[in-house]
């Protein structure tokens, strides 16, 4: 009977005509969650301590990075008052918008409009999006390694060609822009640059980004500038992200001082793209029309906006940037005590750091992949290899978790790096 | 200055490479929303009467409509809570993909684990995950004709040839079935139907469903019923759309007596498919994998879904159904008084009913975009032309509104009507 059943769901099948996509295979396989799924599938149950999360950037249910009570408090009311139960426009409710551009705006010489504001499902969405406008048969996209791999796995499905420039990590993760200049064309249609970085924890100032412009690197942070304006989740998230100097990842046009083509600094690639130039190049209208079919941010969060960005006070941020500085101090220190591994530069942003390890000092490691089921398995701490970002044999350690059991998982990798070192 | 700042602008354009996408054009010309926002903008401010919209089904912002205190109770305590402010795994959380499928259980004769459950952001978000996984170079997918224009959306950006089959207004909108086996072939991966209509509001029996069946109607419900299961923002809304017979828009496998093939039914295309085909033919995985690289419904939100379908109370349903009832009646009432207009059925599901337009009699409508431009300007109600969903010189109307506002639609309509009327 079974036989039967299968041969018959065989013929079926091949009748339907269903088949699987070979680019979603390739944009599935190389998600962070994947790799993290598979290290967690390794801890050792038996094993009485807690598990410790260093695998992926996650901190708000932690206490000490617990999200301020007004944006539960604006959420709630929105949802209380029943304005909201229903469709929003598809770039976002015009309130949202308006308050996003105008909190924007406090730091911007170059002033944006509610209509340069498009409210997305946190970042996933807006990279989504900026990845399908940009896509089109023969372009090429490229992408910093280590990076972040959404990225990969968009350009991947969308059949986008990724082209990796390195990041360096002797020049503190400064951009190679030798690389750059080698691999971008005329099919080049997005730069990517990630600042603060993820996952190295650096970040660029106004002053090195100004400097790199005037040596000719073009397309100047085109996708961040899109994510960060079309933040929506993770609007607090990323605000923290800025506990560095100031720095590019933030708004619009720090670069443009009046808002507009600078006649004298045009040149080449060596410009960056303002809104003027996105909208005549029909990339605005394409995120428009893009939007009109996709799925919005649940309106009642929307309509949360306004009143979270006029409750938060500045202390909760300073705060929570000041939680993180101690973690990043705790995470580097604690580091530099393990001999075999290796902190390039301390991080000034974001909530990872990039980790070296030295395999030649360890006895019975092969690479990042089975230090991190080994150290699973061992210590129940999860760590993601620095394969899955696109750098073999290091590894990408999260401080972004409450800082005790940071000190607690730090602890336990230097006793498992203890125990596999080689004997001298 | 400023022609010297276009020619540069248009050789960076060059430049640049960025192209807009034909299919995007193609995808967002016929939204719902596109129709509407056009005819909205013909109401005359100066007329002193409200604005009536019966263009778009979108209820719950009135008060006979209003969601279930349960729901906002639910969500309010997710969110007080702080436990759900991280990221959910990407098909969902598991208490909330495990009390869909037990809620659902209630009415199945085959049983739905939690695995079988996947949560999306709306039914936007489900009906894109499914022709994103449905697509590939040759495919095509039947859709009905009236219908709900997102799947044409879709399916025009994903480059899957839309093949219409017709609904029947002289058969109360049964399936055209002899179209549907001309248009079917081996690279058919789809038949959409809508259950309840939407927009006909008719309602297809279990026994009529399955009289079809054994006519030989293949690929069952398919994406309807992965578009119940994956049911999340809307699913109250879906419950109200029962409000007629049972109907197999509901879920998976009522035509499963054991959840498994029944060998003699199998044969051609006249098999439902149940999960385990779904599974076999690789179409679960793919969906699993694409959910890996889209975002999720905000955490909180899930967190609420055990709560919510714990404490809404049978009555809340029963009043919204009846509700609809009585909407269902005064619009198909009101609607015979008018010569003008015909409706071939009195909606028995959903909150739409097709209405015929007869301009023969009518002195200066040229057809059905013109009729709606013209309602708009003289009597501020808006209606959504039948051309949106498919059908010209026809309109869709909806009925899920405040009882007392449609009246006072149906009236303007009818003052409208009469003087718009060809002179005897």
């Amino acid at each position: 009977m079974a036989t039967r059943r299968r041969e018959k769901m065989e013929i079926e099948k091949k009748r339907w005509g269903f088949r699987g996509k070979q680019e979603l295979n390739a944009a599935s396989a190389s998600t962070v969650r994947g790799y993290v799924n598979q290290i967690i599938a390794r801890i050792n149950k038996d094993n009485s301590s807690s598990v410790i999360r260093l695998g992926h950037g996650d901190p708000s249910h932690f206490p000490s990075f617990k999200t301020t009570l007004a944006a539960e408090d604006a959420i709630v009311d929105a949802l209380r008052s029943a304005k909201h139960n229903c469709y929003a426009p598809s770039a976002g409710v015009l309130p949202a918008r308006r308050a996003i551009a105008d909190y924007l705006n406090r730091d911007l010489p170059c002033k944006l409009s509610p209509d340069d504001v498009y409210l997305t499902s946190g970042c996933t969405q807006a990279i989504e999006v900026a990845i399908n406008v940009l896509s089109r048969p023969g372009a090429n996209i490229l992408l910093p390694r280590p990076g972040f791999p959404y990225y990969e796995s968009r350009s991947a499905y969308n059949h986008l060609e990724v082209r990796h420039y390195d990041l360096l990590p002797e020049k503190g993760w400064e951009v190679d822009l030798d690389a750059v200049e080698t691999i971008a064309d005329e099919n080049t249609v997005a730069l990517v640059i990630i600042n603060p970085g993820n996952p190295c924890g650096n970040v660029f100032s106004y002053e090195q980004l100004h400097k790199r412009q005037q040596e000719s690197l073009g397309f100047w942070l085109f996708l961040m500038k899109l994510k960060t304006i079309w933040h929506l989740e993770a609007l607090v998230m990323c605000q923290c992200e800025y506990w560095g100097q100031p720095c590019l990842f933030s708004p619009w046009g720090l670069y443009q001082r009046d808002g507009s083509f600078q006649d004298g600094a045009w040149g080449g690639l060596s410009q960056a793209i303002p809104i003027a130039f996105l909208k005549n190049s029909g990339v605005i209208d394409s995120i428009a029309k893009f939007l009109n079919i996709s799925s919005d941010p649940a309106t009642f969060i929307q309509a949360a906006i306004p009143q979270i960005l006029e409750n938060t006070k500045e202390d909760f941020f300073s705060k929570i940037i000041s939680t993180l500085r101690e973690c990043a101090d705790i995470c580097y220190n604690r580091i530099e005590e393990i001999p075999s591994l290796t902190c390039p530069k301390k991080p000034e942003g974001s909530m990872f750091v990039m980790v070296k390890l030295n395999l030649s000092m360890l006895e019975d490691i092969n690479d990042d992949m089975d230090f991190c089921l080994k150290l699973a398995e061992e210590e129940s701490v999860i760590v993601l290899p620095g394969i899955a970002v696109g750098l073999k044999n290091w590894l990408r350690i999260t401080f972004a978790i409450e800082p005790s059991l940071l000190q607690e998982g730090l602890g336990r990798i230097k006793g498992f790096c203890q125990r596999h070192a080689k004997k001298q």
